[in-house]
C-alpha cells in the first residue's frame, strides 16, 4: 500500500537523526563524530544542549564538550546538568531541551541517567524533541547504551558463567528492538553481547567501537557509520541456542548467529548505496521510530 | 556412493585425535585439557612426546609439561627439543616421534616451529603418526595455530587498516580449510580472525580461548570442546564483503558472516549428541583428514 501524503512511508523516518557513539570520541583533533553530529542538526547556527545526568557531577563533561563544540564553531551551547529527579521534573529544564537543535547525552553511568530522568518531564521532552520536532539526538558511551528501550547495564565483558545472566534495564526508548553496547572492540564485549542476544533473541545486538558512531538518518531511513572504528551487528533471530532459564543452565552454546561488521564510512539506504539484502531487515528495524513515551 | 569396507566413510576418520588448545591450559590444578589429551591416547600406559621446536630453548616448556604429565600419572615422557633443521632432519628424532602414543606440540612462535621442522623428516613423521598410525596429536598456542595448512602469523588483534592484510603462512597441514587463532577471547582476536576470513573466504575461522581445546575425534568424526572457555567458529562462505586486493582498499565491511559459539562441554557428532544442521557442514570440513605430506 502506498503511503498517504502526510503519513510516514515504510522507508521514511519522522523522528530526528540519532547519533549513537561508542564512547571516547575524539574531542581534540579531527572530531569527526562530533562534527557529523553538528552537521546533522541541519542548522547554520545550531543550538546544542549537552545533557549531563549520567555522571554524579556534570561539570567535567560539560567543560570538555563546551570546548569541543566551540572549536567546531557552535555559538549556542548550553549544559543541562541535573543531580536529582526534582531537577529532571522541572518544567524549565524540559523547555530548555525543547529549544535545542541538537541534544548531546554525555556518558558515565546509564543506570544513573535513567534513575534521574526516567519517566520525568525531561525524558518526555527528549521524546518530543526527537519524535515530534525531529531534532538530532546523540548519546555517547552510557548515553548511547541508554538510547534503546532495553538497556545493558553492568556485567563483565565475557560470556557469563552458567546460571548467571546479563540483566537488561529500561532505557530511554528512542530505539526499539535493539540492545546497544559501547567501547565494543576496546573492552572485548562480543562475548557479553552474544550472551545478551542469546537470552533476548528478539533484540538485535549493536556493538559500537570507541570514536565511532552509528547514525540512523532521519530521511530515507538510512544508516551511516562515522569515525574511526566499526559497528558490529549481532542477529540471533535464526540461531539455535541452549539458553533456557533455570538453575541447571549449561555453558552457552550458540549456533548460526549472523554477524555484520560495518566500518566507518559505510552508508546504507541513503542515496549513496543500496542496502545489501542481508541487511535490509535490520535497517528496517533500526529505522523504525520508537514508540513515543508521552 | 557407499564407502568400500576398507576405506574411510564420510563420517569416519582414519587419522588420530587432534587436540587444538588455545594456549595457557591449566598445568597445576584440574588440568582438564591435558588430562583429556592423555585419555585420548587410548593407552593404559601411554608414551607422551613433547615437541619443543617453537621456542628458541625447549627446556622451560619441557620442564612444565614433564611435571604436568607426571602429575597425571604418565610414566613415559620424553622431550623432543630441536634447535635447527639439521635436528629436525635427524632420522632418530623422526623415529622417536613415531614411538609416541601422544604427541604434544608446545607453543611460543609458530613461524619458528615451521622454519625448523617444515618439510623435514620430523614433519613427515608427524603426518605419518597422525594419518597412518592414528596417534593423538595436541598443539597449544603456537602449536595449535600451526596445525592447519594455512597458518596465522603475527598481526595485531584488530581489523587491519585499509590497504594492509593479515598474512598467512604454510602450517603443518594436519587440518585443511581452516585457520586457527588462539588466546581468542583473552587477546580480542575476533577482528583479526574476521579480516583473515574476509580475505580467505574458503577457510573456516576457528578461535580458541585459553585453557580450552577443540578436540577433533578419530572415530565417528565428532567434535568436542574441553576446558574452561569456548570455541568460536567464523564461517564467511556466504558473506558479502568489500575486500578486494589493491591500494585503494576501503575499511573492511562484512555482511552475513555466520558465527557459532561452542562452549566447553559441547560435543557434536559423537554418540553423545546430534550435530545441529547449521553445523553439519563445518563438522564435516573439520573432520576431513588433511592430505598427507609424505
Amino acid at each position: 500500500m502506498a503511503p498517504t501524503p502526510h503519513s510516514p512511508g515504510a522507508g521514511e523516518r519522522r523522528a530526528g537523526h540519532l547519533v549513537i557513539i561508542g564512547g571516547n570520541e575524539d574531542r581534540d583533533n579531527d572530531k569527526r563524530v562530533l562534527r557529523r553530529f553538528v552537521e546533522l542538526t541541519d542548522r547554520p547556527d545550531p543550538k546544542i544542549v549537552v545533557l549531563c545526568a549520567a555522571a554524579a557531577s556534570g561539570g567535567p563533561a560539560w567543560k570538555v564538550y563546551d570546548q569541543a563544540f566551540a572549536d567546531l564553531g557552535v555559538q549556542q551551547r548550553m549544559a543541562l546538568e541535573m543531580a536529582s529527579r526534582e531537577d529532571a521534573n522541572d518544567p524549565k529544564a524540559a523547555d530548555r531541551l525543547l529549544t535545542a537543535d541538537g541534544i548531546f547525552i554525555a556518558g558515565d553511568d546509564q543506570k544513573r541517567l535513567l534513575a534521574v530522568i526516567g519517566g520525568t518531564l525531561v525524558h518526555q521532552a527528549l521524546h518530543k524533541a526527537f519524535e515530534q520536532l525531529g531534532r538530532c539526538i546523540a548519546g555517547t558511551s552510557a548515553g548511547a547504551a541508554a538510547l534503546s528501550q532495553h538497556m545493558m547495564h553492568g556485567g563483565g565483558a565475557g560470556v557469563p558463567a552458567p546460571g548467571t545472566a546479563h540483566s537488561l534495564a529500561a532505557g530511554l526508548g528512542l530505539l526499539q528492538r535493539v540492545v546497544i553496547d559501547q567501547h565494543f572492540s576496546e573492552r572485548q564485549r562480543l562475548g557479553r553481547l552474544l550472551s545478551v542476544v542469546a537470552q533476548n533473541p528478539t533484540l538485535i545486538g549493536v556493538g559500537i567501537d570507541e570514536d565511532t558512531a552509528l547514525v540512523i538518518e532521519r530521511s530515507g531511513g538510512g544508516l551511516e557509520v562515522v569515525g574511526d572504528g566499526a559497528v558490529t551487528l549481532i542477529d540471533g533471530r535464526q540461531m539455535s541456542s541452549n539458553f533456557l532459564p533455570g538453575p541447571e543452565r549449561e555453558a552457552l552454546e550458540l549456533v548460526d548467529v549472523k554477524l555484520h561488521l560495518l566500518p566507518a564510512g559505510a552508508r546504507y539506504g541513503s542515496a549513496a548505496k543500496a542496502v545489501p539484502s542481508a541487511l535490509q531487515d535490520i535497517v528496517s528495524i533500526l529505522t523504525s521510530p520508537g514508540s513515543p513515551l508521552s
